[in-house]
């Protein structure tokens, strides 16, 4: 993986970097990363998403995994950290049979329900604290349809939750499979560990390859933003924020992606926004957004940046034949990879030219080893970017009010969330 | 359909709306309702996608389709405008059997056309000039592969184009039918004309009842945001825009509006835009991404506003069984679209707290009537908020200059573009 960001310097685009910048953020890099490295090696709450899995962890965790061999679907329950890391690797590898509930809309679940064959699936529910309102909801539900189709739902469940907690306590109760939820690891930065990996890996992914890919990641963290890419990505990013870029539109060149940029939504959105700061995480695809999106990031505000994500190898060989049209003449025989290419060359170049930043990030191909490495830089990034804002990227209090407000509204409590909602300023029209 | 503005106003939200800013909107919208709804009558450019289809058209419209009954899957082929519409249609109705080919990665093409059986596929080649690039390379990798199946392809495509231009020719040449894409309509504003519904009405979907709510969301253009919902939502967002709400998170409660929510994007970006305009449509699902946006919306910069949309009826019963856990006792019997409601107010109410604005559009239910009233209000509030900027929002300038440089390096006309595109300012990290 490498990172280009040539489209981000004040020479192409306004605002942008000056090579005085890019040095003073490599010396705030620099003292950083002496400062996080300890914390990623010891194993601190947080910076752990950055220490790959050792080989020991890496082999019990495949032993582990080895007992539902048997099962050809994986049902994830969860939502937010706990179902968007899995959702990522299996969607983004193409690895199939992983299906995904995070989410509480009836008919969606109805539909999603109605086209599982239970009898191959492994129901696996994810909470750290065991008791996500939504995924408890949700998993009641898919425990009462199996009950209903006589399947035996306790050998059909797998567990993944901290140590303590009422999903821990279910499982002992039923002895169901359990799989720690790492608790220096906040959800959103789970997907490399087994919290993540279950489902790719019950699926038939390779672990190997991708936690090879991770540590790769984990080695370019060298504290120089001139060496380290990911490190780079969240210094450019950071200083782009501060000089009034508001959004970061992810726009990956592969379909393949898509899932990717909700997970890095999530990451950015609760990791970095916070104390009044933050940017906000658009998606768009590649090349089919140019006509979409395009318009606006040329011409619309000045206040948004692109990071293009490029695939060298797309490893699918496709061709447009000849066409006997003289108006299509010039496409007759050009492969299809070499043209999304020159799409997003293109595209590139028409923000450029406008002054609109951008960074490119380069994967050699769609392989476990660049999704690991990806996902790590992703982390990395969004942890430096954190630590130069000085906030602290592991929590995400400002999410416990709407919790605190339902749960009252549900349980009767009347608390001041509870009180606030229900007192709602009111303006309808029409209707 | 009707609206919420109530957390937009100054009482709860900052920067907010006050009512004297209302009553001055809603003498600029009585000013600029009185011009347009000539143009809407007349079917002027771009205007006369408010204007519904009459019985006559839809009389046409009906017995044109009738030949393709046989088919059970149509595989549309288009790009932006020209496959997000009746995407859209086919995804929030829950039509199946629409595939949609609208990019050009060649390992997602390969996947997309080894699943369909193209016996009973209708394919749906759809460009208003007849020269889209990525659409026409698609079109002849997968008039190959029918080929290549022996599939008799002239009699499984359907042509929607202008009355002239390459695809045009190619209909004639080949006796194909054609469907003519209305040369006052652009393509982000074509979901109810013809070129949006072919999919739906080919494959079973109520274009009566579609074109019903169309009419209703026609009536409702008063001319007074007190009284159009559409209107009212037009002024409220341009109103934020101004004072410095940049990005719109467009956040359905309902699964069957994922794909709503990119048409939205496309509409809000490619409209509006332009002259250094316009705000950042993003996308966000209700409940789910409580679970990975929230944070940022509550606690990011006071830059964006939430537009809820919420459904009155889900029209499936589904509700938790009884729960023997005391953890979880209060969620025993609660049906899962109250739950879900619960979640929408809580959200909604955690961001008036904090003065985050906010607007709830309300549907009575997923149906043909309803969708088609809120695809006519989307266009309606589009249209008004580009008229309020005093913009065209109907052209799309911005996205040439991309399109004239890939033409040129495929020629290899060294236009200015082109030269522009290869002299790309490079800052390589990693590797």
């Amino acid at each position: 993986m490498r990172i280009d960001i040539g489209n981000s310097m004040d020479s192409v685009s306004s605002p942008g970097l000056t090579p005085d910048m890019l040095d003073s953020l490599d010396s705030k890099v620099r003292h950083i990363h002496r400062l996080i490295a300890p914390k990623i090696n010891n194993r601190d709450f947080g910076y752990t998403a950055l220490n790959p899995l050792n080989p020991d962890e890496l082999k019990n965790f495949q032993d582990f995994i080895d007992q539902f061999s048997n099962f050809s679907n994986v049902l994830t329950i969860g939502i937010g950290g706990s179902a968007l890391g899995s959702a990522t690797l299996s969607r983004t590898l193409g690895i199939s049979g992983h299906i995904v509930l995070d989410n509480i809309d009836p008919s969606h679940i109805s539909t999603t329900l109605s086209a599982i064959d239970f009898k191959d699936t492994l129901v696996n529910i994810v909470s750290l604290s065991g008791g996500t309102l939504e995924t408890i909801s949700n998993f009641f539900l898919v425990r009462d349809f199996m009950k209903k189709q006589n399947i035996d739902w306790e050998s059909h469940t797998l567990v993944t939750t901290s140590s303590s907690g009422p999903l821990y306590e279910l499982s002992k109760k039923h002895n169901l499979p359990l799989l720690p939820f790492p608790e220096n690891i906040p959800g959103r930065f789970s997907v490399l560990s087994p919290v993540g990996l279950a489902p790719f890996a019950i699926l038939g992914g390779s672990i190997e390859e991708l936690i090879k890919g991770v540590r790769s990641g984990f080695n370019s963290l060298s504290g120089s933003i001139y060496d380290s890419p990911a490190y780079a990505f969240g210094a450019v990013t950071t200083e782009l924020s501060n000089m009034g870029i508001s959004a970061n539109s992810v726009m990956p060149y592969s379909e393949n992606l898509e899932t990717f940029t909700e997970w890095f939504a999530q990451l950015w959105s609760e990791s970095l926004g916070k104390n009044s700061l933050g940017q906000i995480p658009t998606r768009a695809m590649g090349a089919t957004d140019q006509h979409s999106q395009l318009q606006l990031y040329r011409a619309g505000k000045r206040n948004l940046m692109v990071t293009f994500i490029d695939i060298l190898d797309h490893q699918t060989s496709l061709s447009i034949p000849s066409i006997e049209s003289d108006d299509f003449n010039y496409l007759s025989n050009i492969r299809i990879d070499s043209l999304l290419k020159k799409e997003l060359q293109t595209t590139e170049a028409s923000l450029a030219d406008v002054g609109c930043p951008s960074v490119r990030v380069e994967l050699e191909q769609i392989s476990p080893f660049c999704i690991g490495e990806l996902l790590h830089g992703c982390m990395a990034s969004c942890i430096l970017s954190a630590e130069l804002q000085e906030i602290n990227g592991f929590d995400q209090p400002a999410v416990e009010w709407g919790k605190r407000a339902l749960k009252g509204m549900l349980t009767g409590d009347q608390g001041i969330e509870s009180q606030a909602t229900q007192s709602k300023n009111q303006y309808w029209i029409g209707g």
